[in-house]
C-alpha cells in the first residue's frame, strides 16, 4: 500500500531522526534503507531510543553502491561535501532526491567561496531550491531538490513578500536570528556540552555564517533585485526553534495593515505559513514540532521601517518537515501528507 | 465521516490543550464543543496560540445544560470537585464520559479523607479506572471512566506485574517520582513562575500527596494484597515527563531476566508499554509527546530487592493520550487510533 | 564598623533580593530596614529561602513615616510611580537615595508620554542618571540617583563610545535585545508561568517598550546628537542575562581594531566593562552573577557598518550591582566595594 | 599579605574553575600555579572566559617536577588514578594537599574493587576524609585530605545523625539522588550534548555507581554500624545542584520534632549545614553557588520511617567550596574564610 520506498543517507543526526519521526507515520512511505557512517551495524533504535520497538532497522555503511535497487526516493542528511559524492550516482539511477545538506543550495561560485571545492558541480544546475512557497511548481517537476538551510528558510519567508512587491529596500536588510541548539547538529563538542550552553546566550559567526550567501542568493533570484544584508545568528538554550527578527526599510510609507495584506496574499495557498493578526507576534512555542512558519509584521510610519518576526521549528520546517513536504510535491501527493501533526505545546 | 462528536469541558488547561492536539487529527473524532470557565467567549486559539488557524472555536461557559444534544462523548478536564457536578447530568443522557479529574478514581471513603465531601457519590461505583493495561475489558464496557492520575499511572504500571505475580512484598514499596512542571497545571502562581522553578529541584507534599491513596487503592484492588507504600513527588524544571524510581523488596531471589519476563509477559498485548532490555533504563526523552510508558527493571540478588524505573509523558500517557486510548476502547475503535504519533526527540 | 545604615524599600522582588545578596557581605553596609507591601510581617527569609539563617529580618509595610531615623542610605526597588511617593520625604531628610525604578530616569515630558502622570516632578532635575561609565563624577555628588533600566544599560554602554566620538550615525541605530526572565519581575502571571516560557522565545512590545525613550534620551544627552533608534526586546528562557546585538552605520570606514581602540579608550578606567579581543564576542554566561558588562565589536568595511554585542547580568550590572556601585560612589567608597564577586560559570 | 601560595593541578574542569572563582577573592590565598593537560600553554581565561581580565595566567603541563618551590598548598582536581601519581611527590615535600578526586576516599580493598589498581597505596592511610561536619579535628591536623564525592557528601550529611544516634536502621537505607549536569564533568560526549540532556531525565548506573561504596564506608566508620544501602543517581537538566531523597527505617517511633532535634544538635557548630524548620524542605535553588547543605526531615510514625531531603550545590559544598573549607581548617584559618558568598537566587 505504501508506494514510496525511501532511503535516508545519514540517519543518525538530528535531521535524520526527525525524518524518521515524520516518515514512520507517513501513509505513503515505507522506510527501506538507512545509513550512518559511524554507527553502521547498529540498530537505529540504539541511536534514537525513542524509536525503540517502533522502528528497528540496521544502519548500513555509507556506500552508494549498496543502495537497494527498489528504492525510489532518497533523503540525503549528510554534512556538506558528503552529499555530492552520492548524489550523482543516485541521480543517474533516476531516483528522486531531497538533499538536506548545503551542496546544491547556492551557485558554484558562492559554494567555492564559502564552502570550498564542489564535489559534483555538474548537478548544481539540475537542483531546485526546495522552498515551495517560492518554487512550488519547479519542485514538483524536479529530480533533485536542495532543501533550504534552517536560518535561510526563516529569513526568506519573512522577507520575500516585501521584496517581491518592491515595498522594502533590498540593500539594507538586517536579520537577527536566534536558534535552538539542535541547529548545531549532534556531534559532541565542548561548545555544545549541556553546561556550556544552558542558561546562557551568545552571538556567533557574526557576518560570516554560510547561510548568509544562501539568503542573499535566493532573495536575489526571487525578487530580481540586488540584495545586501547583515545576518547575525545567536545560540539560545532550547532544543528547537528559530526566531528571526528582521529589520527592513520601506520604499514608501505603509501601514501594518497594508503590509499584512501583502503577506496574506502571497501566502494564501501556503498550507504551512501562518501570518499573525495585527499586533500579534509569534513565539517559537507556537510551532514546536510542526511544519509551520509563523510570521508577524509591524510597520513604523514615522521612520518608514518595518520589523518582521518569523518563527519555525528548525528541525521540521527548517529541515525534515520541509524535506517531506518537498517529497510530497515531487511525488504528486497532497503537499501536507504526513506532516499535519500539530505543534506540541507546551 | 468522523462519527464521534466530542465535547471537552475545561479546554483551557494543559490537559485540555493536549486533548485538542491529539483529537484534531483523530480520524474518527469531530471536536464540537469546548468550555473554559475563565476564558468563556474567547477563541480557543487565543488560549492556545499553537492552534491558530488550525482549530478556531469559541469557548463556552461551564454550563452542562448548554451541552449540544448531538454530543456523544465528553472529556472532563476540570479540577477535582468540579467534574462531579456535570457528570451526573451527562451520564443520565447516556453520553460516555472520560473524567481526567480525580473525582472517580478512588473510593468514597478515601475521597472524603483526601479531597473532602464528594459531590456525586452515587456514580462512584459506576466508574471504571481507566488503565487499559489492567482493566481493558472493563473500560470497553464502561459509560464512565476515571482517567488515572499522572503519578499513579507511572507508578502502577511499574509495580503491578510484581505484585500480581506475588514476587514483590506489598507492604514496603517506595516510589520516588520526579515530574515536569505541566503536571502542576496552568494556573499562575509564584511557585510556578519561570525563575522560581528554573535551574532548581525540590521535593514537595512528602507523604501527603493525594496520588498516594490512588496508587495504594488500585494496586490493592488489582493484586488482592494489602499495600503499604511511601511516595515522594519532586518538581523538575522541564515541561513534560514523569520518571518514577521504585524500590521493591522481593519475596525470593530473582534475576533481572526473570523479572523482565514477568513484565514482558504482562505487557505483551499492551501497545503503549515498552519494557526495556536488560541493563537499559528509560529517559523521559524517549517518550516525550507520545503515549508510551517505558519501564526498566533491575534485580539485586544479594539484597533481594529490585529497582524499577518507569517513564511517561505526563500530558499524554499520564493524562490526555490515556483519555483518548480509553475513548477508543469505549467506542470500539482500535486502541491506538489517533495516538500513534512517535516520541519527539530531542 | 559598618558605617552605612541601609534601607531597602521593596525588598521582596528580584532586584530587592539581589541587593540583599550583595549587601549582606558588603564590608561597609549594615542592612537595617526592609519593606515589602504584600509580605509585610513576614520574615525576609520566607520570601527568599536562600537567605534562611543568613538574614532573618522582618518585612515592614511600605510607609515612609516609619523609616528609622538613623538610616543613611535608601534603595528604592519599587514599581514605577511608587518610588516617587517616598522619595520626596526621604530626600528632604538628607538621606541619599538610589532609585532602581523608572521614575527619575527620563525627562518629565517623556515620562508623561510613556508612563503617565509623574507623582513627584519637582525632584526630576535633582536626579543623576546612575551610569558611572558616563557620569561618574555627577553620581559621586548626587543625593538622588536614578539607576538605569536593564536594557538601556546594556545598549548605552554598547553604543555610547561610537556616538561620542562621532564615528557612528545617530539616526539609524538598531538594538535587538534578548533578556532572561528575571527582567520581567517576580509577579506571577500566565505569561511568566514556567511552561509558557520554557523552551520557547518571542519578541514583545516591538517598538513600544518603555526603555526605548530612556536609551534615546541618555544617548542624546551624552553625545549631543539627535538619536533615532529601533529597539526590539525578546524573552529568552534563562534566569539571568541580557544580550544586545546592536547594528550601527559608520560615518566613514573603520577597521575593527580602530573601533576597539575607541572602546578600550573610553572604558579604560571602568572597572566593570570588559572589552573583548578582536574576533571575540561575549556570552551572557561570562558575566552571570557579576557586575561586568562585556562588549564585542566588529566592523564591516564593505558596508560601512558595525555590529556590537553587549552582555550583562540584568539583576547585577542591569540593576542591583549597579545600584551598589552607585552607592559606593555616592558614599566615597572604592567603586567596586562589595561587588567584586566573580561571574559564576557554569 | 596573602600568605597561602596555591597550585591547582587540573584547573580546566568544572571543579578547577569553581576553585578559581572562590580563591580569586579569598583574602589569604594567592593563586600561583595552574596545570591543565590538554590546554597547557593556553591562558586560563581562554578556558574560562568568565575569568577574562580577572585572572590571566598560563596553564602548565601536568608535570609535578615543575611545581614551583614556594607553593605551600595544592589542590588536585584530576580524574581518579591521576592524582596519586603526583600526590606522593608533593606529600614528601611537606606541601599540604586537598585531593578532589576519588583516590583517597575509600579503603584500598574497595578502591581495587570499584576503580582498579591503586597507584599510590602507601598514602591511603595518611588521608583524612574531608567532611568537617564529621571529622573537623582530623582535617585540621591532616597533610592529605580526600575531598568527598558530591553524591556522598549530600547523602552522608543527611544520614549520619540518625545512624550516630542509633535512631535509624543501618541495613536498609535507600538514597535516591538527583544531580545537575556539572557533576558529570566537562568532557564533551553525546550523553552530555545539550539536546540529549535538555528537557529529559534519567536514572543511570543503578546500583553500580562508584559513590555507593564511599557512602557505605564513611557511614560505617562514623557510626560503627554495618551499613547496607541502595543508591540510585539521576541526571537532571540543570547546571548545579544535588538533591538526595533518603528513605530510612527507624528503630523506634520518633516524631519529626525529635528527629530535627538530633540534626540541630549534631550540626549546631556546622557553619554550612542549615537544618530546615518542621514541614519545610529545601530546594537546590536555596543553595546555588554557595557552600550550604540544607536538610529537611520528616518522620512517619504509622510506618516507623523517615524521609530526609538534602541539597547542595555539587560544585561548591559538593566539591570546590568543601575543598576551600578543608584548606581553611588545615591552615588554621576561620573555617568559612572566602566561602561566605550567599546563594544566588534565582
Amino acid at each position: 500500500m505504501s508506494n514510496i520506498k525511501v532511503a535516508i543517507l545519514g540517519a543518525s543526526g538530528y535531521t535524520g531522526g526527525e525524518l524518521l519521526r515524520l516518515l514512520v507515520n507517513h501513509p505513503e512511505v515505507s522506510i527501506e534503507y538507512l545509513t550512518a557512517e559511524r554507527h553502521a551495524g547498529k540498530n537505529i533504535a540504539e541511536v534514537f531510543p525513542n524509536l525503540y520497538k517502533v522502528l528497528e532497522m540496521e544502519l548500513h555503511p555509507l556506500d552508494p553502491t549498496l543502495l537497494p535497487s527498489d528504492i525510489d526516493f532518497v533523503f540525503l542528511a549528510l554534512p556538506h561535501g558528503k552529499s555530492s559524492v552520492f548524489v550523482k550516482d543516485i541521480f543517474e539511477r533516476d531516483i528522486k532526491i531531497v538533499d538536506l545538506g548545503a551542496d546544491f543550495r547556492i551557485s558554484h561560485q558562492n559554494y567555492r567561496k564559502w564552502y570550498g571545492e564542489h564535489p559534483c558541480p555538474e548537478l548544481i544546475d539540475e537542483a531546485v531550491y526546495g522552498l515551495p512557497e517560492l518554487y512550488r511548481e519547479e519542485i514538483a517537476g524536479a529530480k533533485l531538490v536542495a532543501n533550504p538551510g534552517c536560518y535561510p528558510l526563516s529569513a526568506i519567508l519573512g522577507i520575500a513578500p516585501l521584496l517581491k512587491r518592491e515595498v522594502a529596500e533590498a540593500d539594507s536588510i538586517i536579520i537577527d536570528s536566534k536558534s535552538g541548539v539542535t541547529g548545531a547538529g549532534r556531534s559532541p563538542s565542548l561548545d555544545l556540552h549541556f553546561c556550556e550552553v544552558n542558561e546562557g546566550m551568545k552571538a556567533y559567526k557574526i557576518g560570516e555564517h554560510r547561510h548568509m550567501p544562501e539568503i542573499t542568493e535566493i532573495l536575489e533570484k526571487f525578487s530580481g533585485l540586488d540584495v545586501k544584508l547583515q545576518f547575525t545568528p545567536h545560540l539560545i538554550p532550547i532544543n528547537r526553534g528559530i526566531l528571526s527578527t528582521i529589520y527592513l526599510k520601506l520604499k514608501e510609507k505603509k501601514s501594518t495593515t497594508e503590509l499584512l495584506d501583502i503577506y496574506n496574499d502571497m501566502y494564501e495557498d501556503a498550507a504551512f505559513v501562518r501570518v499573525c493578526r495585527e499586533n500579534e507576534f509569534p513565539s517559537t512555542s507556537m510551532v514546536r514540532g510542526s511544519n509551520y512558519c509563523d510570521i508577524g509584521v509591524k510597520a513604523f510610519q514615522e521612520s518608514n521601517t518595518a520589523i518582521v518576526v518569523s518563527v519555525i521549528d528548525n528541525l521540521v520546517k527548517g529541515a525534515s518537515g520541509q524535506a517531506v513536504q518537498n517529497m510530497n510535491l515531487m511525488k504528486g501527493l497532497p503537499e501536507s501528507t504526513g506532516i499535519e501533526n500539530l505543534p506540541i505545546f507546551p
